[in-house]
């Protein structure tokens, strides 16, 4: 399905290629008045236009958000809040010569086993373009975030070997100018939560995170904390590295966790693709992230004051 | 919460020193025999019984499994399967000393944040015993899937630098002798799963796995196909490594993933505990698998065939 | 929150005095073609051009559909269906006099204690107007459903004391004559559901039509079968009167059932409201009612037929 | 499925006549000490020792409850709350010889063709005697809202047409004297419930209220505030009358709600069963809607606050 979270629930909808994209939040609290500036920053992030190795669609899209619902003279009323983006660069033509062809690496012939049926215009709802809404979503999430003095930032930390800003930069240039491709991680760090949220069993504050950033695009995969490399330590060597969870609740310090995108397998057929995927993935990693936490901060309702009341 | 699962549904209760532990499984097809026989096996696998560095308790415990509901003369009826096994090992006394002791690197602290109470007897929820429950619910949708020709395989396949079956063992005990404990990663293989099961947006296949294993105790991360090591690689080298999944739908051929278990904290405190609890999640991680997989399978509606219908 | 369904699932947005209302329709299954002809007719239904007592604002409103997404070339992709339609005939400053007034019989207080704010241009999602969205989707259910036979069909049936349809229409002028609103009830029959869909326990096919229906504004009743009557009625005189639906489970006969809709509070105050709510709100009762057996439909998994194949 | 609620969540298992029924409560809120001699005390009233026309076995069976996790001490530890009822009357014989009969107005049939198998001893999951399940969850829910001074209590108002507490009596021992049954109406009334609870759209308190109510065996009709009568009413008249819910949102006043039970069908084939099953639903029903508000204080969450805080 097309839905993610609990109580603060993001509903995203629209093809690539079609009218328009967007979303509807349902839970945002009421009240809250929204900076749209701050939202239109983090699309502007997402486009990543200036950054190396970004495609062309991807600069020329204009990203214009239209607020439908959930708004009244720019303060949240509770009520869901729906919005679209128009797909005004759209040019289905430059993919009318894949209407028969499965493209390697893509969800192409998947989509095909799943539905019968396919949008080969830019991949349909495949498509990195889906993220805007995300990011949108992501965003809003963020401001509720801020209130409680919650932060969410993310960035790449490593590109092919590289781990400098000037390196990764070099090395995806080189990427794409030899047509090719490459793979990136993110790092993101959430600070300002308190102790005491999340569940215990089955929503784990990581299980949560993990879910949504393996549903962003060519994400690989997902760690916490000390993460894979704790195979190679011994218990008492790192007892006191959290990443911020112990037993899928909250501790009170810093959230941290990687994520790794692959290099898009898109090269040498024209299109208009990334040398490096992770660039672009990383407000939406924060995007992702901000709308895990804010469903929890909605989830923590006051029932434990309820059990402390009786306590004394 | 404590449920898992949309249609095939698994909520797990008990706490590792109360009466019992136990689980609900709501959604099981009606018309299956189930083989008792295979359940008890996965259960002895968990327990790890004579294997390198497990800990005592887990020898000593009988883990029976009591079926309440759900079963009439040995085949599912479609109605919830309920089951208990009992705590017979349970020594709360053994607990006593740590009642006012928050161990470090354990969800002591986070559970009595979250909840301002909490149940120090063996971490309560928190205990690994916990997973008795899961590998019952998975070993069940073990024979669900096997009835479609789908396996579920996992298996240790590193401990500190160590990857080969006796070299991971003497690792092992290396670290049980040095009272400390060592990390481990675990592979799993999924075959037999036809093309076409799994959301596109947010509930990849990928997406639900990784929320399965991160649901388990310890463990740090999750990476499908070439995950993490794709940072390394250029687009032109890894295309055809699709992991069985693509746009986070099955693609026909092997799933696979890993997961990776940090050391276990409690070392140097007595209690009874494991040296490298990798060893034992092997079951654990194939019964969460097998619950994720199961759940698409008996998802996998015949909306699609409607659409067929209309189409041709 | 504002989603309806598990697997055809309708969320649905908007005030009523907003830019647009809409909604989203996730889980419509692929390769549909949608005839768009009889959806806006069921919109004009809902606007009860020409009927009795009907308020002056639905006869203005323009209820044009905007496809967003999930259609390609009149066929549905799989993919979440976006549509909104916008508020053309928004007049806020009619409203402004009510900015500081509690309406009596309105929702204006509770939200007001709920969200602490509130949208006082017509009710903002309280308004009636919010059903135009759950008619879209319900038309869009109806056209799944009729691909496969089966029909829903509402009806007033009954008004004051008047069952006939010459009478009911008597009874609403006289009521709006008199500036005054009065009740009705509307009946509904389901044809052509197949013999065991639903679910026994809390799913129950019964459960979800109540649900469903006592979310429309202003019903205050729900009965299915013979319904309140069966309280004067002995056992031996009504067993072979199910209703359609036995142990929560369709038995393959005509589904039938009856809602109530009080008469509307608005009156006396001028704004733009109906005599009878009731009128308005048969193809509303279609929409939910078709919404809910889509719903089952999708639901109904190939899981029977693991379980058939077992047992064979 | 089997599962009710979102944040209180019950889940039930169980067959009449298998080992035994019970149920599992997440999310329980930690730290309650919960008085086991009224829960005892509703088991007691469902079963209806004493009252006119109840069934034998109703009388026979102990319903001992034994509670296997969630509590530490007596007192809620916020983990699932698994108890069971084993099943000590169950009389299988008695049923084999209805193995290849369909039972009129039963949902024997609609079992057979959901599930292409059926457990014929009693009905299987389709027996009354699930409800105890029920009530032991619901008694837990009732003790929560009373900490918050919410109470919950409901009574059998109509039966065929008497109103009055012994002809109601009296009704029913000459049904149960004529080998044959009746049905009734049971009324409910929810004190003290803070306004401002519910959601606007599709989780209205109503809604919620209905479908619990029509999860119930035999209950065919749901009515709440002035219900059916209101078709008989202007708007004039019965602008008051909120039921307590005003858009799906309580107003702070009483929540009253009526529901109607059918006469069960089970008679003149031997069997133990009722002669007016709404006799021993009124702790049902008081259970049933003990659960849906408890889910609503739980979900009350400091959403609001965030709002507020902003505003202010």
């Amino acid at each position: 399905m097309n839905s993610l979270g609990e109580k603060y629930r993001f509903t995203s909808f629209g093809e690539s290629h079609g009218p328009a994209i967007g979303g509807v939040i349902d839970g945002c609290p009421a009240g809250v008045r929204l900076d749209i500036g701050r939202i239109e920053s983090d699309l502007l992030r997402r486009k990543g236009a200036g950054a190396a190795g970004v495609s062309s669609r991807a600069a020329a899209e204009e990203d214009k958000v239209e607020w439908l619902s959930g708004l009244f003279e720019g303060v949240t009323l509770g009520t869901p809040i729906a919005f679209i983006i128009r797909n005004t660069a759209a040019r289905p033509e430059d993919y009318e010569a894949l209407k028969d062809i499965f493209r390697p690496g893509h969800a192409d012939f998947t989509y095909q086993a799943k539905y019968g049926i396919r949008d080969y215009r830019g991949g349909g709802r495949a498509s990195a373009r889906e993220t805007a809404a995300r990011v949108v979503a992501g965003a809003v999430a963020k401001q509720l975030l801020a209130e409680q003095g919650i932060s969410v930032r993310a960035e790449l930390v490593q590109v092919g070997e590289a781990t400098e800003q000037q390196s990764m930069t070099e090395e995806i240039r080189k990427a794409k100018a030899e047509n090719d491709s490459i793979g990136g991680i993110v790092r993101c760090t959430i600070s300002g939560v308190p102790a005491g949220w999340g569940e215990p069993i089955f929503d784990k504050v990581q299980a949560r995170l993990a879910y949504a950033m393996m549903s962003i695009n060519a994400c690989k995969g997902f760690e916490y904390g000390v993460g894979f490399d704790s195979v190679n330590h011994r218990g008492s060597e790192i007892n006191h590295l959290s990443g911020g969870i112990a037993g899928g609740i909250t501790d009170g310090t810093d959230i941290t966790f990687r994520v790794v995108f692959k290099p898009t397998p898109s090269i040498g057929i024209g299109g208009r693709h990334d040398a490096c995927v992770a660039v672009r993935a990383v407000p939406v990693v924060e995007a992702m992230a901000a709308m895990v936490i804010c469903d929890y901060m909605v989830l923590t309702s006051r029932a434990r004051t309820i059990g402390r009341a009786v306590q004394g």
